[in-house]
C-alpha cells in the first residue's frame, strides 16, 4: 500500500505505535512528553528540556518563485520556535540541516542563514551546530531544543470541561498569504504586504508563551494545522469537547474584505498561522487577555465527555457546518 | 557563484563566519561546543547535553538498488550515535525528520523504521519525536541528544604533544562496500558479506567511547570523513601536527585481498567507517587496548606546534605520499 493510500496520520499511527510497541523508551525514565506531539520533554536534573523538529521541502512546503531565501530562513526556524512557544518554554540551541543542489547560488545561502540569524537573535537562541549535504532540491530542517520556565510546561493534555478557549492574533491571515500566492490574486499593496507576511514571516509566541505558563494557563497548542484541526488535538489529548462559537472566532479586517464569504472558513480551517490556541477558566483567560499585546480572542468553550467533539454554534446557538473550503496546504 | 564552485567546506566556512559575526551565542553561557562541531554541548543543571544532527539523502549518500530500507534506517541512527559516541557520551533521546514521495510502499517505511527502532533498543535511546513530510526523494535526518558520562567528554581539541594516535577498527572497509556496491565488483560471499556489512551496518562505538572518557583519554573523533581528514580535525583544533606510521595503520586482510595495492590508502582516506580516532600519552592508550574487545591499533603519535600539519612515514622512517586514489563519496 502506498503512503499516499493510507495518509499522513495513517501513516504517523502506524510508526507511533511500532515505536509504543518496541517499548524502545523503557530506558527512559526522565521522558515527560514522547511521539505523538509537536515537542518531545525530559527532566535533566530538576529542569525540564524540551526539543522539536520540523522541515521545509522545495515544491511540498513553498517554491522558490513565491518566497525570498530570507524569508524562508526566518520561517523554517519560526515553525520551531512555535513549537517551543506553544510549551510556553524558552528556546536555547538551535541546529540546521541544509540539503541543496550543487548548483544553488551561495549568495542565496548566505539571504537563507540571514533570515535564520536574525530570528535566533530577536528570540536569543543560539546556533550550535548543523550539517550541510547535497540533493536535488533545497530543504531545510530545524531542530530547536529548550527549556521550560521554572517547573511548568504548557501541555494539549490538560484541558479541562468549563474552561474558556482562546487564540492570539487572526488565523487564517496564513492561508489568505498562501492563496495570493499560489492562486496570484491581486490585491491593493498593504492588503499584499499584510498576507504575505501573515504567511511568510510568522512570529513565533515565545513570550505570549511564557506569559500563559507563568500566570496559571495549562493547555495550548499552536495553530500550525489550522485552528479547528489543533483545537481537535487538545480535546483528543484531554478526552474533552468543545463548543465554538462562531461570531467569536476573529476574522482580520483584510481576510473579510478580499476573500469575503470565505474569510470564516479560513479563520477556521486555514494552517501555518502560528498562534496559540489555549484554555483556562474564564478568570485566568480574561487575566492574560489584559496581559497580552496582542489580540487574544475568547471562542468557546470546554465541554464534557465528547472525546474530540467540536460543535460550532453560531450567534443565535444554532449548529454551524463547514463547508470545504478546498484551502488544503498544496 | 555556485555552492559547487565554493565548495561543501567553503560553505560551511562563510556560514560559520556569519554565525560567529552575529554573535548570537551570547545569550548561552552554558555553551561549551557551538558550531563547527559534529556535536554540540552544553552544561545542564551540573551534566553536559549533548546534540547531533545528520541526514542520508537518497541520490546523494545511498541509492535505493544498492541498499535495503532496514539498512538505511539503522545507518541513519549509526552515523548519529557515533557522533555521540566520539564525545564518550550516552544517547538519550531521537527526533526522526522522514521525507519521502508519497508513492513510497508503506511497508517500505516500517522497514525503514524497523532498522532505526533495532539500534534505538539497542543503544538504549528513545525515539521521542519526528516529523514526516512529503518530497521529490527519501531522505532521513535524525538528531540524537545524550549527556556525557560524569563531567567529561571527549574534544578534538584536546591532543597534546607526545600523544599516541590510536584507532579502533579496519577503517577503509566501509569505503570498500561503497566500491564494491557502486562499481559492482564480484567478490567471494564472506567478502561480500564483510564489505556490504562495513559500509551499510556500521556499529556506532558507543561503549567504546565511554571507555575512553572513564579512563584518561581527553581527545576523539569518530572516522565518518576518513582516517586521515578526521586527524586533520584534530590537528587543526588541537593546533598539533601528527606523524603516522604508514605501516601501523589497520588494513583488514579482505581489503588487502580483494583491492590489492589500493587497500592502505583506502584504510588512510576513506571515510564512513565510524571507528574511533584518538589520542592519550601511550601508557593510558596501551591500557585502553587491552580493555577493549575491539581492535584498537597505536598508528603514529602527535608532533609540536605544526598546525595541521600530517606527516606520512614508511617502514624506513621515509616519507610516503599519497596517491589520488578516487575513492571519493559519489
Amino acid at each position: 500500500m502506498k503512503v499516499s493510500e493510507i495518509g499522513e496520520f495513517g501513516l504517523i499511527g502506524r510508526l507511533e505505535k511500532m515505536i509504543a510497541d518496541a517499548k524502545a523508551d523503557r530506558f527512559s525514565p526522565d521522558l515527560l512528553i514522547g511521539i505523538g506531539d509537536d515537542t518531545a520533554a525530559w527532566n535533566c536534573s530538576g529542569k525540564i528540556q524540551l526539543a522539536t523538529v520540523d522541515s521545509m521541502v522545495e515544491g511540498v512546503h513553498f517554491t522558490l518563485d513565491t518566497v525570498t531565501w530570507r524569508e524562508l530562513g526566518w520561517k523554517a526556524l519560526a515553525i520551531n520556535l512555535s513549537d517551543i512557544a506553544a510549551m510556553g518554554g524558552r528556546p536555547l540551541y538551535i541546529l540546521i540541516n541544509l540539503s541543496l543542489p550543487d548548483t544553488t547560488d551561495a549568495d542565496d545561502i548566505f539571504h537563507l542563514y540571514g533570515g535564520i540569524i536574525e530570528l535566533a537573535k530577536q528570540s536569543k537562541t543560539a546556533i550550535v551546530g548543523g550539517n550541510v549535504s547535497g540533493a536535488p532540491q533545497v530543504s531545510v530542517t530545524i531542530t530547536v531544543i529548550g527549556e521550560s520556565i521554572d517547573q511548568h510546561i504548557l501541555k494539549r493534555s490538560s484541558s479541562k470541561p468549563g474552561d474558556a478557549i482562546a487564540v492570539t492574533g487572526w488565523p487564517g491571515s496564513a492561508v489568505g498569504g498562501l492563496a495570493m500566492l499560489m492562486q496570484k490574486l491581486k490585491f491593493k499593496e498593504k492588503d499584499t504586504a499584510y498576507f504575505r507576511n501573515a504567511f511568510l514571516h510568522p512570529v513565533p509566541r515565545l513570550n505570549e508563551g511564557q506569559v500563559l505558563v507563568k500566570n496559571g494557563i495549562a493547555a495550548a497548542i499552536d495553530t500550525s494545522d489550522g485552528l479547528l484541526s489543533d483545537l481537535r488535538h487538545i480535546c483528543e489529548a484531554s478526552h474533552v469537547g468543545a463548543r465554538i462559537n462562531v461570531e467569536n472566532v476573529p476574522v482580520h479586517e483584510l481576510l473579510k474584505k478580499d476573500f469575503k464569504d470565505k474569510a470564516v472558513e479560513m479563520a477556521l480551517s486555514g494552517g501555518e498561522d502560528y498562534e496559540l490556541l489555549f484554555t483556562g477558566t474564564a478568570g485566568t483567560v480574561n487575566k492574560i487577555k489584559k496581559m497580552l499585546d496582542c489580540p487574544v480572542s475568547i471562542i468557546g468553550e470546554i465541554t464534557e465527555n465528547n472525546s474530540g467533539k467540536i460543535k460550532l454554534l453560531d450567534a443565535a446557538g444554532k449548529p454551524v457546518t463547514l463547508k470545504k473550503t478546498g484551502w488544503t496546504h498544496f
